[in-house]
């Protein structure tokens, strides 16, 4: 019953069917961005009136071309797509990526029109149609509209929107999250959301998968595959179309029908699913579970550089069922060599304005290390001032060591945003934009690894 | 019994007591804010080793200059504060601000010294101690520590933390917000939070008061004082020491007895503050409050440029009690004359896939300029992505006409941070990150004007 995907997401040759010189056509951006991107493979573009696109020799139809073809991206209209899956089918194209809109998301005759397409594609299997295409790092793929170019990494993603989908990738990229595969999934007229997860639960690339889900095609389905993956990696979850008004909107968009939330609720959580509750939670949980190790228990320790982020992180530790536990006397011990004669000796462990980032960094391996710590949880250690940048990239340099080493999370809250730095960007998918989204991320993470022991 | 702060915030002449030309100390860092800020008054450094610092004339002590001083930056050890502050009182010095740290906030000891200090000033009324200073753009006034410089506007900001507090400033300079005047209240040994917002109730530079506390030295005071400013303009609190940890972190930091959360709640509610629930909130409500007027009532049409963003923005309204309403045959008649056939005529309104500016804004008026709209949300049509700069820039420009002409709130989503624009970080305090949050910040403005409708 599984499909194997291989050829969706390693293709050896894409052809793109009406591939066009003129840059207003989506069958001109998909083909530029998958030159641009770098694709890791052959490009053939297919348009009767020209000899070449972009500097590709064009052909006039699939048929012309002698190369076995694993992936073809439809750009044509709407009418014109059936012709083409017909092709596909002839030529044993495995994957199509049907990127026209104009089926069942907008009435009854484009209900009858995605039925036919899907029976003239017979063995060539659809992505679509209405949707935006796909993105695969692995092999340098992207075959989408989008300009995002996210870098590679552990997370894989299906979106019911394409927009919402690409741009939620593009913001991705500039908060230091590494992805591997992408799939707008349109109407899922053939391959449905259940197809994509069943394959990414056994993609070795995949480390964490996302979803953006507004309907079911079938529900059984689907919680069967999300437990195919949360057994073996986390799955997070973003559900639209909670409410009639959202149900409505989302019908006339992708055709899905969505539905009652209450039961989502708890579905989502039998199967072991992390519920994202806004989008920007989406990405949140992203970056925790891509870059840091499940905690092993409660106890956080807080380092702050500065008293009021302190109360706010110790505030949210508690909220969300944290410790943040009383410094364990060899703790105090260790960091009495380090800070001045009145620091605190409590939790969280204020910093006290020093500015030497050796001491920051002995205290952050001081409490990593014990015992009696699970997690900790760093503000304003990363100041996001121009003049602390190099500071900066220091801290976040060994930190990520430290998460190495002792495999616990260490979550970073950058307090400003002064400069920009591709160091930053690029590793900085442990670092949280404030105390409380990062330790909401936290307790996500402690469900998830409560949800796996109960489960094994 | 309320305090006249001009001289604090709108100082004719300040003097910095231990100013230093040592880059490291804090006497030479809010030395040079000030003068890099360009303070628009007479400035005098002491101290009584230097000539001169930072190029300009220093005086040896207080007493040596014959100005009438309206403001004392006190930069020295906490140990000479008190003789500086009996200077101060017998110079008619009416303001004092008291940086250092080392009273209340670290025990029995300092609680005697904090007593001595406040006695010793006598009429002259002093910020502090234990505090990173204050800021006034109206006298381009940068008294602190903080390099954030954020630019004029109606925004008050009154914090008992000085790092959060500045930090948040230097967060919502980058998102447009203008201020107006902030002080870091640190022990509040003199001068409370309550004082401050007594002030700034009638304060007319101020439009909007934001406040960041961790405790109340006497919370009828506060309850007073915070009903003064929101039977005139918008109080947005965030209340930190909500938990028995938090409560432990700020008596640490602040010397503040923080409260019971479900007291400071109710009474919250009561006197008409507005609670922010993150320190992220905070922002988005001052962004929300100092720029859009408040809604008239709950019916709200949604702009959105692709289909997903439009189903979370539908279920956002619904879940925060906003009516996304059937769109009016006119209103449908007239979006009829700029969108393809094919559009769905629903709210959402999707611009389906056009990229033409002036159907974007020209549907954007049909909504705002109907009787039976309240509120507009506008989804993607601020794009963020650098080819549509020239797009988003004039997008924004004619919002903030239209929410001129029309007096109602348009709340503006942008998906993508793809470059930087001036104009956008200057003007683009309605522009938000996430549908979620618009919406959210878009609920309490409806609270408040049912507030005021309840008070008046």
């Amino acid at each position: 019953m599984r499909i194997q995907m291989e050829s969706l997401f390693e293709p050896e040759a894409i052809a793109v069917i009406g591939a066009s010189s003129d840059p207003n056509k989506w069958g001109h951006r998909i083909l530029r961005n998958i030159i641009n991107g770098g694709y890791a493979g052959r490009i053939y573009p297919v348009n009767p009136r020209a000899k070449s696109i972009l500097g590709i020799k064009a052909y006039p139809s699939l048929t012309e071309i002698t190369d076995q073809i694993d992936l073809v991206l439809i750009c044509t209209p709407a009418e014109k797509a059936i012709d083409v899956v017909k092709e596909c089918q002839k030529r044993n194209v495995k994957f199509a990526v049907v990127i026209p809109a104009g089926f069942s998301e907008v009435g009854e005759e484009g209900r009858i029109a995605e039925k036919e397409l899907v029976r003239a594609a017979g063995r060539c299997r659809l992505v679509g149609p209405n949707t935006m295409g796909v993105m695969s790092t692995s092999k340098s793929l992207y075959a989408y509209m989008s300009l995002a170019k996210p870098r590679k990494g552990p997370v894989s993603f299906i979106s019911q929107s394409g927009n919402l989908g690409t741009q939620i990738l593009g913001r991705g990229q500039r908060q230091g999250i590494g992805f591997c595969r992408f799939v707008s999934s349109g109407n899922e007229a053939d391959l449905t959301m259940a197809d994509y997860l069943s394959f990414l639960a056994r993609d070795n690339e995949t480390g964490v998968v996302l979803s953006y889900i507004e309907g079911f095609k079938n529900a059984i389905s689907f919680l069967r595959s999300a437990r195919e993956v949360t057994r073996r990696k986390p799955l997070i979850v973003y559900k639209a179309g909670r409410t009639p008004v959202g149900v409505r909107a989302a019908r006339s968009h992708c055709g899905a029908l969505a539905s009652q939330d209450e039961i989502c609720e708890g579905a989502f959580l039998q199967v072991g699913c992390t519920r994202a509750r806004s989008t920007e939670d989406l990405l949140d949980l992203a970056k925790a579970f891509s870059s840091l190790p499940l905690p092993s228990g409660r106890r956080v320790a807080i380092l702050s550089w500065g008293g009021g982020w302190g109360v706010v992180g110790a505030d949210s530790c508690y909220e969300k069922g944290f410790e943040v536990i009383a410094l364990p006397p060899s703790v105090i011990e260790k960091i009495d060599a380090l800070l001045p004669s009145y620091w605190s000796r409590g939790n969280p462990v204020d910093l006290v304005g020093s500015l030497d980032l050796e001491k920051h960094l002995g205290c952050l391996e001081i409490l990593v290390a014990n015992d009696g710590i699970d997690i900790v949880l760093a503000l304003g250690t990363i100041s996001g001032f121009p003049d602390f940048r190099k500071h900066d990239e220091r801290f976040l340099a060994r930190t990520i060591e430290l998460v190495r080493k002792y495999k616990k999370p260490i979550m970073l809250v950058k307090m400003f945003e002064g400069y920009e730095s591709e160091y930053l960007e690029s590793h900085g998918s442990l670092i949280f934009p404030s105390p409380e989204r990062a330790i909401s991320a936290l307790r996500k993470m402690y469900e998830y690894k409560r949800y796996l022991e109960r489960a094994s």
